[in-house]
């Protein structure tokens, strides 16, 4: 975590600084909302003076971007389960899934913006936004994009749900089974959505 | 809907106000989350008394139970799914859940339950509860009650997820599907889920 008091020079302190007012307004947004959450309640939470909020992220809205942005690393995982072999894209893509949410730079976003997107139409534009793009997947999914979509949508459907049963509501038993055992009873799910018959009474998608 | 201004008596009055209270609560509750809804502006959007809502409710906190408490009538279209041939078990759940979101007494409640459980730990529980016993259907499902509990865990998280993207966020093109079409996605899953080889790597549920 990033959390730590910076130790040494100055050109450390600048990201340490920036990532402790980083979690603290992730928390804060996810918890409270965008209405709940004041640039100088998470300067006092990190410790901070509220003009180095503003001076690092410059307004509130650009707070609220920066903690809900997927890093990089975030969706090139993502994209690596969409590589591979069709016939095993649900396995990969619930475990890697899971393995997202046990990372504990990727959860805490991930938590912010499902969370936040319940109140805020602009987290839910970009949550849409996610979805479509890192769902999009390879083009060998579906007969063209609109179906593409639908298959795409469904599979975030299933994750997205998963993701509240188990880890923002931790239902049980749904939170205390294993890994394994999720990707075991999600995965044919996926599959499914990815390749199987997911007819269309009307014949094609609208 | 029952935001009408009442047209006759004392008698029928009181049912409307508490009624428009509990509409305009509940809206608050979900948009701004318990710590953002006061008694005070609850009263207001009503054009109420703030007594008037202490007199109906007693308490915010009874207030926020009023509004995230499934009406009997909801309960009962659950139930009813849950009755009949279990081999058409997971179409009738989709389908009624699809048919509720539909109804104007019901889909305020469920949106209000999903989106008020991301912040509080009191209607997180409620939430648990409803799916841990509206989903624990027939005692036909699942080997035991451990294996009953995790069918019925992965039911409601396909349901959750559905429910979030197509009607709490409008995520297209799965929020513009046709209910027949949804259906016709869905209910496989559920089946599956229901009486399907959900295995466990370890053998049996933990």
């Amino acid at each position: 975590m990033t959390s730590a008091k910076p130790k040494s020079g100055p050109r450390d302190e600048r990201g340490v600084l920036a990532a402790r007012i980083l979690d603290v307004a992730r928390e804060s947004f996810a918890e409270h909302g965008k209405a709940g959450t004041t640039v100088r309640a998470v300067a006092r939470s990190a410790d901070v003076d509220p003009a180095l909020v503003y001076h690092y992220y410059g307004s509130k809205d650009a707070l609220l971007e920066a903690c809900t942005t997927p890093p990089p690393e975030w969706i090139a995982t993502i994209a690596e389960a969409w590589g591979g072999p069709t016939d095993q894209l649900g396995r990969r893509l619930v475990a890697v899934t899971l393995e997202n949410w046990r990372n504990d730079e990727f959860a805490p976003i991930m938590r912010a913006v499902l969370l936040i997107a319940a109140h805020d139409d602009g987290i839910r534009e970009k949550l849409r936004l996610i979805v479509q793009t890192s769902l999009m997947g390879p083009a060998a999914i579906g007969l063209n994009d609109q179906e593409r979509l639908i298959r795409a949508g469904l599979v975030s459907s299933q994750l997205i749900g998963l993701a509240f049963v188990r880890y923002l509501w931790k239902i049980e038993p749904i939170a205390s089974m294993s890994d394994a055992e999720v990707v075991a009873a999600i995965a044919p799910t996926l599959q499914r959505y990815i390749d199987g018959p997911v007819h269309f009474p009307s014949g094609s998608p609208k």
